[in-house]
């Protein structure tokens, strides 16, 4: 019969569900915060999923739950869990996305290869810890970052005085040490249910204010080792704390060769977005597969190189619409993914890939295309 | 602003629209002729294509109307145009997608290469007809034909007597030679309202009992002549005719090696189906694009080559998506889809795209993949 997937949350990764869901004939249902949101044509209830009676009345009429962001707080997937819901990824598994501290605990325990991190209560652990490391430090809230938010490079205990001062009893922060990287991956793979992982080439991700603004992939000049080690990584991040769906996992790797793991995703990412149409199977379909339990597909790139360009912001003035006609001209080989969101400064609200035989070309074209949406 | 396309049927077609429309931000809005139809996702509207006032209240919320088939009435579409609808395409175009013998003649005056053809009036006319023609005829009903209804094969004047009986004061049958044609083609252009047209590679298309089966692409062993022979066709029939949106021109490649039409749709196409996968721009992609009027997209192949199947008729029992796991468990690389469509002998209800650099390993793997679904 006919896979009802449920996605909690109605942003543009739920949106770019909506196509693959149409294509394999499975019947996707959005629970959206609002109305009009990027996912709308797919929503089928909208409210607030943080209120277990909510998610629950949405629950009943799919066979499996799965998501758009990594927030719906634990009591309630563990209660959907204990109503015999299908949940991908599992509570168990999404708490790791969503305090970086028990990332870090876990991330040790299984000996995957990260910066050093120590759980910080006040100004003087922090202090302690710019000082066994070089005299700086990151320092993150383990719950509720994204996009840069909730990350601070700090030279001093006293530079995190204010989120010290907000945390509960028993509350840390987590500081890691500044990593020297010469640049960013990211590592996708697949997970089913059954055990089944499938990875997709090791990509080159680049930031701009914390925020991703471009992929490569595969990772330029990525030695046959290093797509080895992180493919590796995936699948031993994948295994050991038993993601179901898509998980990204943020790369650096540094100037002496080492790749460590920045962050994770339980979900389609942007680091991902590339696979649309750079990969046999895209990272939204993908995710559909492994969410329903169904047999996953193949990973490899469609063409030798794919360049993913955000468009942030969008235009000062109108839609991110009435650009199209100058973009597609000049650009006939981009291929176009809009989220169907205001334009404003900094916001995701779109983005373009181009593939090619030869990287620079595929890297100006993407970006001149993009950049026609500004 | 964001476009707003309104389609008219709510089949495959229109279903398979979805996709890019939520890529590209444009607001699909289907009229279709039943709740439940494949494109039910996107249906804004149930009702009848024929009434005119149906017609109009749906077109008052777009920008721009075009089709999932060709069977909208002459009277309707005029009156739409009346009104100031952008229609696409249009009621002038269309015409020679909607009667055959009105084809024939525009081609004729056109002089593009076709069967030998007349309009015959009764078993008389049809049998001087035969005798022209070495004692075999094709007789089409000039409308409502599709996927091998309306066509049959005779002998004698009278072999189409029932046809002639229904024939009202004035009405003729289309008599076309027998074509000894070694193997069919499709040529597909895609025309925006300005006149921009690009040309589709031309594809090998495979027909079992009149209906569509396999698609190559793009022709196997086609020369550069007969590959420009049938984009020159392509574009003079939509330039000549002022077509707006996706054309197909269905071709015999004869054993004296003339390339002659067979048919015309004005709509993406069965024999386009490959280009979701295997081209730059997707045929619904592109068939947006044109109707909405922004520039068209790149329509290379993506890979050396891409063969379609369809999936005809279905499991015996049960549903399509019953046989997905062990499709992809089989055939991680097929690209599947499906139309929502119950299973009925015959009836088509998917299809399966397969790309690669070796034909022959293409060709299995498509109808392996498709036969997993029968």
């Amino acid at each position: 019969m006919t896979v009802r997937v449920g996605v909690i949350g109605g942003g543009q990764l739920a949106r770019m569900m909506i196509a693959p869901a149409v294509e394999l004939g499975i019947d996707l249902r959005v629970l959206a915060e609002d109305e009009g949101m990027s996912a709308q044509l797919a929503a089928t209830a909208v409210g607030d999923y943080r209120d277990l009676e909510t998610v629950r009345a949405f629950a009943r009429d799919v066979d499996v739950i799965t998501f758009d962001h990594e927030h719906v707080p634990q009591d309630v997937l563990r209660a959907l869990v204990g109503d015999g819901v299908q949940v991908h990824p599992g509570p168990d598994a999404l708490q790791f996305a969503q305090d970086k501290l028990v990332m870090r605990r876990r991330l040790a325990e299984l000996g995957i290869p990260q910066p050093e991190w120590g759980a910080v209560r006040d100004a003087d652990e922090l202090q302690a810890f710019i000082d066994d490391h070089g005299g700086g430090a990151v320092v993150k809230t383990p719950r509720g970052g994204y996009d840069g938010k909730g990350v601070r490079v700090v030279r001093a205990g006293t530079d995190a005085a204010d989120w010290f001062s907000d945390l509960a009893d028993g509350e840390a922060l987590l500081a890691e040490e500044l990593v020297s990287f010469t640049r960013e991956l990211a590592q996708q793979v697949a997970r089913r249910p059954g055990g089944e992982v499938v990875a997709y080439p090791v990509v080159e991700t680049v930031q701009r204010d914390g925020v991703c603004a471009e992929v490569i992939a595969p990772a330029p000049g990525a030695s046959i080792r290093l797509a080895e080690v992180a493919e590796g990584i995936g699948r031993a991040i994948a295994e050991g704390i038993g993601v179901t769906g898509m998980l990204a996992v943020e790369l650096f790797e540094t100037d002496d060769e080492r790749i460590l793991v920045n962050e994770l995703a339980m979900r389609p990412h942007n680091s991902g977005h590339w696979s649309q149409d750079g990969a046999v199977t895209g990272q939204f379909e993908q995710h559909l597969r492994a969410v329903a339990d169904l047999p996953l597909g193949r990973t490899e790139p469609r063409s030798p190189w794919t360049v993913m360009v955000n468009i942030l912001g969008g235009p000062a003035e109108g839609a991110l619409e009435d650009r199209f006609a100058g973009a597609m001209a000049e650009h006939p080989e981009a291929k176009i993914h809009t989220y169907g969101k205001a334009p404003r400064p900094g916001r995701k609200v779109g983005h373009v890939n181009v593939t090619g035989d030869d990287l620079d070309d595929a890297v100006y074209t993407a970006r001149a295309a993009a950049a026609r949406f500004l």
